[in-house]
Formats: C-alpha cells, sequence, structure tokens
C-alpha cells in the first residue's frame, strides 16, 4: 500500500530546499523585502521567478532557497506584509494518489516516471472502478483498490475514495484518465490539488469522446490539456498543453493512438510542475514558472 | 491591375504537368483502370496519392503526370467510370485575388511569396475595405482597389467585389484576414475556391477576439486554421492548422504578434496545397495529398 | 520466452492484407503495370504511395491491397520487370527482438505498445548485457536472456547473441538503448533488419554523450533519431526524428530526462513504420511511406 | 537613411524602462542586495528573472524596472559588488544595421517587423554587397548601401562597413543571410553585437550548403540557428533554433524554401530578445530570459 520510491527527499542532490510561492496585488518593493527576509532567515536563493500580471495587476513569485534556519522569522515577516503565500520543504516529496479506469497508458506512465525518480513524489496508492491496471501498479510495488461505481453508488464510492485518500494524507490527487466525474463536493475538498488530463486540445473538444468529434470535424491537430479539476468540467485552470499534427490518413484508432503519447507527456509534465510548487492559479489561469 | 509574376507555368522546372483528382465511393480496380486510361493517353505518371477512408468508404486520388497526348481519350475514359473528377494543366497558372483589412501581415507575405516564386499563381488584383495594404501591394506591382463596406452598403459592394473577381477570371480568393462575412450567395458561387485564415486553433475561439479569449480562458497554446468558406462561418472544411506555444508571461499582444507568424504561413501553406490541386474536399474534411 | 500478443495477423480489423514495395530507375508505365497485375491477380488495392526522387531518379512504390489469389501469378509478372521488390502478407506479424543495456525507458515503452496491440510485432526475446530490464520484460511476460560483454568476450558474446535470434527466426532486431557497437559481420547480416535509436539530432552529436556534448555547445533543442544500422557508426539511413526545446535552465540531467520522452516515441514511430513496410531505404536515405 | 520608426522607446506603453542585466560567481545575497538597491534608488521592479548554472557556478540576472531616480547611486552600489553590469534604458531604441546578400527573406522580415513596431529597433541603414534587397529597403524607407565584396578588396570593402556602422552610432549587428565571412578584427570590435543566422540546426551542416548536405544525409528534419558572430565560423554562442519537419518527398529546394520560413522567425526572435536585454553570454552558451 505504500510506495517503493525512496522519500529521502533529496532530488538531484538538492537537499533542504525550501520553496516559496507569493501571490499579491502588484506593489512595490515585494521583491527586495520578501529577498531580504529570506536572507535574514539564513536562506540562500537558488531559484526565483517573479512576474507582473499587466492585465490583471496579480503579482507571482517563486523562491527556492536552501539553509533556511529561521523559518518562524521568516513566516512572521511574511504574516506582516498582506499577501498570500504557501511555504514547502522539497522534502519529504508530496503524498500523491492516482486514479484512473480501465486505460492503462497514463497511470503506467506515472508509475514508471516516479519509480525512476523522475517525479519526487510518494504514490500512496492507485485506486480505479477497474481492475485493468492492477498488474501494472503491482509490478511497479503500489497498493491497488478497485472501487466500482454505478449510477446509483457513486456517492457512496466517491465517499470511500475521499476515506482512502485522507487516511493516506494525500496532498495531490491524479485523475490519469479516470472517467468519472467528481462531484463539487470533492472538488472543493481538494482544490487546486486535482489534475486532470482532457484528450484533446481545450477549449475545443470539451467532454465525451474528442477524438471522434476531432476527426468528424476534420481537425489537422489533436491535442492534450492537463489542467486543475473546478466544478465546471474540463473548465479548469490549464496546465500544459501540447498539440500534435494529423491528415487524412488518421483514423479515430491513429489518433487514439497518437494522442495516448500526447496525454502521457503533458500529464507528467503537469504534475512534476506541481509537484516542485511551480504552478500558481490565478482566476481561471495559471502561471507556470519553468 | 495585372501581376509581375511569370506566367508561362514552368513552375521548378516542371513543364507541361497536368493534374488529375478523383473522388468516388471505393471500389475494386479504380487505380489500375485510371493509370492504364492515362498511359494509353501518352501521360507518365510523376506523382500519385492515393486514400481510401474506412470511415466514410470515400475514395481519393491526386495524379500528376506529363506527356498527355490524347486528353480527349482520357476524359472519355473518366466520364465512362462513375466517377468525380477535375482535370487541369498546371500551367497556366491560376487567377488569384487577394482580399485584406486593416492587417497586412498575411497579405504582404503571400504577395512576397508570389514575387519569389514560392506559389505558383497569378495575383490578379487586391481588393480591401481599407487603404492600409495599398503601399505593400503596388511596391510588389500588384493592383489595389479599396471597396469599403457598411451595412448599409455591404450588398452593394459585395456585388462589386464580384463583378472584379469576374471581370479578372478569377479562380481562387484568397481571405488574408478579410475582417467582412460574405454572404451565402457569395460563398455558393465561389464554393471550394475561397480559403480564409482563422486567427485561432478551430473549433476553439471560433468568431470574433480569438486571441482576448484565449488570453482570458488562459490557454497554453495559440494556433491558426486555414479553411474553406462555406455558409457557417469558421466551420468550413480545414486545410492546414498548427500551434504554438505560449505562457502567463505573454499578454494578448504577444499572443497576436506570435501569432501572425502561424496566420501567414499556415494561410501561405494551405494556399499552396490548392494551387497544386492537393486538397479534396470530402464532406466537412480534407483531404489533403502532400 | 515467446510473446503473450495476439498473433492472428488481424490489426485493426484488416485481415488478408498484402503488402508489395518495390523500388526501380523512373520509367514510364511502372504504377499502371503493377496495379494491373495486382487486379488480375484477384487483389483490391487499399493503400498505394509512391515517390520518383528528381533528384536520385529512383522510383519507390508501396501498395497494400487483400483479396489476393494467385501469388504466384503476380510475383511472375514482377519477375519479368527488372525491378526490385518485397512482397509480405500482414499477417502473421513480424517476429522481432529488443536489445538493450541498462536503461530501460526504451524497452519498457516497445513491450508495453507490443502487449497493447500499438506494434503488429511478435517479441521472441529481450536480450541485454545487463539484469536492469529484467523485470519489466518479465512482468509483460516475454522472455530476458542476459548476455553480458567485455572487450575480451565480445565475438563470443555477439555470436551467441546470433544464434538467439537465428532460433527465434528473428526478422527485426531492434536496439533499444544497446550500447554496444555490433560488429560488421553483425551489422552485414541483418542489413536493412536493425534499427537503433540515437539520442541527439543526427548528424549533430553522433557517438558518445550527446547530451553532455550539446549541454557544452548550449544548443537550444536536442533531439532523438531512430536509423537503420550500418557499418558506420550513427551513420545508417534515417527512419524518423525529432526534436524538443531546451533553455539555459535545463542541465545535463533534464536534457536527459527530457530526451527520454522523445526517444520512446521516435524509436518506436521507426519500427511501427518498418513493421508496416512502410520504410524503402535508398542509399544512405529513405522512403518513408506514412 | 534613417529609420521611419518611431524612436519614442515607448513600446507597449511601457515608459521610461530601465533595465539591468548581472553576471558573476554564484554567492548568498545577490539577489536581496540589487533588489534592495534598485528600490533605494527609487525603482520599482517590473520583471526579474535569475539564473544560478549548476554545471557551471555562473549566477546571472535581468532586471527591468521603471522610475529609476538616482541611477548614480545604483551604480555605485552595484560597483562595488564585484561583479560584471550592463545597464540600460529601454529607450532610446537600439540602433541596428542590416547587413545582407541575395537573398531577401531576412532581410525583408526584419524591415516589416521593425515598420510595424514589432522590433524596438532603429535600423540605421541596410548595406549589402548586392543590388536585390534595396527595392524592399527603400519602399520600407530604409537607406541601401551596395559595397561589392571581391576576394582583392574585402578588406578594404569591411574596414568602409565598419566607418559606415561607426558612422551610424550602431549598437548591433544583424547579419540576415549575409554570406560574407567577417575578419577576426571586425569580429572582436562588435563582440557580443553580432548576431548571424544559420540554415541548419547546428553544430550540424555548419559551413556552406546546409540544406544540400541534409538532403544527402537523409535527415527528417531541417533547422534554423541564430547565433552570436565569434571568430570560430558558425561556433558562436546560440541564441535560437528551431526545426521543421522534411520527409523524402521535399527536394532541396523544398528544404530552401521551408528553410526559409524557419529562418527568419529565428533570427527575428533572436534579434528581439537581444534588443529586450534578455540574452546573457556565458561562454559557449546563452541565458535567454524569455
Amino acid at each position: 500500500m505504500g510506495s517503493s520510491t525512496d522519500q529521502s527527499g533529496l532530488v538531484d542532490g538538492k537537499s533542504s530546499v525550501t520553496r516559496l510561492v507569493i501571490g499579491c496585488a502588484d506593489r512595490r518593493g515585494v521583491i527586495a523585502a520578501v529577498t531580504a527576509a529570506i536572507a535574514d532567515a539564513g536562506g540562500n536563493v537558488l531559484d526565483a521567478d517573479q512576474h507582473a500580471d499587466p492585465q490583471t495587476g496579480q503579482f507571482s513569485m517563486r523562491l527556492a532557497f536552501e539553509g533556511l534556519e529561521d523559518r518562524g522569522g521568516l513566516e512572521s515577516v511574511l504574516d506582516g506584509m498582506n499577501l498570500q503565500y504557501r511555504i514547502r520543504d522539497a522534502s519529504p516529496w508530496a503524498r500523491v494518489a492516482v486514479l484512473c479506469s480501465k486505460q492503462t497508458h497514463c497511470v503506467a506512465d506515472l508509475l514508471w516516471r516516479v519509480t525512476n525518480g523522475e517525479l519526487a513524489a510518494t504514490v500512496t496508492r492507485v485506486i480505479s472502478n477497474h481492475e485493468d491496471a492492477r498488474s501494472i501498479a503491482e509490478t511497479f510495488g503500489f497498493g491497488y483498490e478497485v472501487l466500482p461505481v454505478t449510477k446509483e453508488t457513486k456517492a457512496q464510492q466517491e465517499a470511500e475514495v475521499i476515506r482512502l485518500l485522507e487516511e493516506d494524507g494525500v496532498e495531490l490527487v491524479v485523475l490519469a484518465r479516470y472517467m468519472q466525474v467528481l462531484s463539487p463536493g470533492f472538488v472543493e475538498k481538494y482544490a487546486g490539488r486535482i489534475i486532470n488530463i482532457h484528450h484533446s486540445f481545450l477549449p475545443a473538444f470539451a467532454g465525451a469522446r474528442p477524438y471522434h468529434r476531432a476527426f468528424e470535424r476534420g481537425v489537422k491537430l489533436i491535442g492534450a490539456t492537463a489542467h486543475y479539476v473546478t466544478a465546471d468540467l474540463d473548465e479548469g485552470p490549464i496546465i500544459a498543453q501540447r498539440t500534435a499534427d494529423v491528415s487524412h490518413r488518421d483514423t479515430v484508432e491513429d489518433m487514439v493512438r497518437k494522442g495516448r503519447d500526447l496525454e502521457r507527456v503533458v500529464l507528467a509534465e503537469a504534475v512534476r510542475m506541481h509537484l516542485e510548487d511551480r504552478v500558481l492559479i490565478d482566476g481561471a489561469r495559471t502561471v507556470v514558472f519553468e
């Protein structure tokens, strides 16, 4: 039921790294004040990204630093600055649950990446409404829980999913082609912490059967979109998108096949960005510091 | 008012080339029968493309051949085969009108390509409802006609546009960011012979202000789509599409700027494919033989 | 030791398909003669691609057809036409050996694709000089043979590899990041039937440690190249290539990570094209009919 | 001989912007110290980018800020910090000379972008060894100087080019397919201020006739690379690169045509990045803050 991955928090030899993300209305002197506070608290900045949006007036910043000694002192300064912030240590890794259905390409890919150290995640468990991904999950040493769902049992099944997530202390839920719509309550409980992969370049072909509709429309591109889940289906803030060329020679099946390669790469990219605290949500949009 | 381009029809040294495009319900022996008929008529096939669509059952073929001696004989055979076909000589080049409005990037790009021999077109005239592209058109030696349009004069202006197209013997109308919706009558008259560039990856952001809506939706890609114009705005068969990455750092203006580079390349690509008889319309979709 | 994949040869419901590939100096009437011969032998052409290279004068054609009744008759006609051809049934699937070393991303990806029906291959066995990919191979139900190699035992080890390939009746050898240079004798024996993935956009960074050299040179792209293996290292005919953007933020490790995503997609693409008889070698170049 | 572009320095309404770029060995507290100094001098940071290279230990930073009041004070602080820096006002725009030869696609594209406000440059003059681009340059209102060059007159011609650059106060020299190799003296004089476009994905196909060699090698990609010019031909630090797919159907002429679309976009991108002080040279590599 646990993960076989290394939980030491040492990724690429970067030990004891702390990350701070900040959002506020743009105003003078924020960068100077925050970086000074970090230096005062013993921290040495390794990486800094900042963005002031000219349209929305929102200021976003991400700082990664090492050597923090006086966390309380830093938080005191931040608390006095009238801004929103989140401070997190890079170690231990975030606890992540993967939800999937019958298709296995995304879940297999994620688990392979976690096992090979590409994603700084501790996968707590794979949860599915079908048996299809069990052998893959168990091969990689992860627990696999099947919670079938019907129209009648949907509420009950979802309650059980949430119970498992809470039991496991899950910080991020990844929908790796989990073909169930989550209830508003679930979404709200994990707001900003559920990532879904949709198999089209949103906002085109939101909803069901995007490849079939892409074929019928005769598009010359297919795409995949990773986004945070909100109460509005396929309307959440987009984290990553990618397209690939198709032609008249591609059948729906070819599109599905090509799409699998897009989906798994785009989902993995979005999860990696989230895990490294590189994604900030700003209304319907995201800031992704690369 | 004419074009300064070479009208000899000799493109890349391929002289006396004839092109045949065919569409029919898929059935046995079409390729053999048609290629035999071409050989009987003295033709030597240079390039052949064929596509049998497993979903729609439509068969499409394009043949380019040289040395045709007995055109009448070939057409007799084709007439007896119960299929739709179009036969055209590569020379002389097709007569093309370019329509534009205030933005000049697409029209400037097309005229530059024609002048430099990239597109086998004889541009008859540039028509616009604004003066903006006049100096560019005239620099390249093309005629420029301004036909302003208001809500009241729309029908009359369109009639005048059609009169010019007929006078010039235009075979293809290119809407190079011409921001007017054509009437159903115009569209029907030039069915399959009007190419438009839309500044989004359709079907997303059809209609007005696609970059603004892309910004608001927070997409991580922008796109451009070249398509045949039909009575339904932005719903015609797609010929070419392309996307480019954007990030939170891109303002609407950045998207517009990046989009210009996409639009002109995608439009030129679609026009080139059409001029070389590489595009076949199959309902809402196209076959593009590259 | 065998494969668990479906060996019926029915891919996407296309049963009893035969493929013919042809190469010869370009001359009149080849398409007509060959398609007529196929029709005479009872075949119905499903897909035809043809290419006459204006630079080299080489003519290449690929035909896929169903319903062949008189194979002997067709071959007689072809034998009399003074051209090179290869005729193969789509079923049974080609027998494929995968060779790998310590890195598992390419072999894992190929086996996943075979298992999920994406590649029409019967994997006979995975052969490696290391144990690293054993659990993955065995999870997917494939045999795994470790043949360690040192400078002293290289000739002997290679002889043993060849013995296994012959025993298994292997038609295609895929080097999925197999970090050993094959001897000229091995290469000659399987000429045109060994596909390698190189982790750079060839001809740049041929040889060892391409990502390190890419980093040092400060390129803004990395790439992967799948090619047939010839006696000259990394000089064989290229089947597929792809690049991805990198920036100053990417360390060598990031390039390696991003490169893995390129390598597995490019290798799988090349193998798929080969298995469907879509690749023809023309000297140092390939024709790839898509 | 001057430029018709707006020289007010107001780009996108961002007036009175100052940019500071810094390079030094990575050490604690630089970001905090510099941002504090900017705030003390009245500046409000609009955009900040920073990069600490784990391989080379080099720290790079770019800051854009408005409202600077005490420039002398800021420079005093920076002078005392043992680092390399460059401080520049966004206005007036940089003075840029464009050098070209017979091919016009890059020079036409650059002049079109400058005229349309895409590039914050004042083009002082176009200099060429041929007449081909004269009409384009003059159409856009720029001066055009032809300085023919032969083996015998090369040194003398180059001296005349330099004289014009000095007379015009040129800060950036753009080689828009200028097919002459500059002497070491010229390169040294404008070190880090000459941008060239090479028509291949370097380091592949450095030197002459890259498309011909790409065709012969049978690559499936072509590319373009913009880089700073150094004494070693095609070896300078790369600013931007891009590739496009090609297939067996593409002749050398097709590659040249597709390549033109790459070259002009890649060159314009590199020039734009340089003009906005986004490019820092770090040995053989560049940091490009986007």
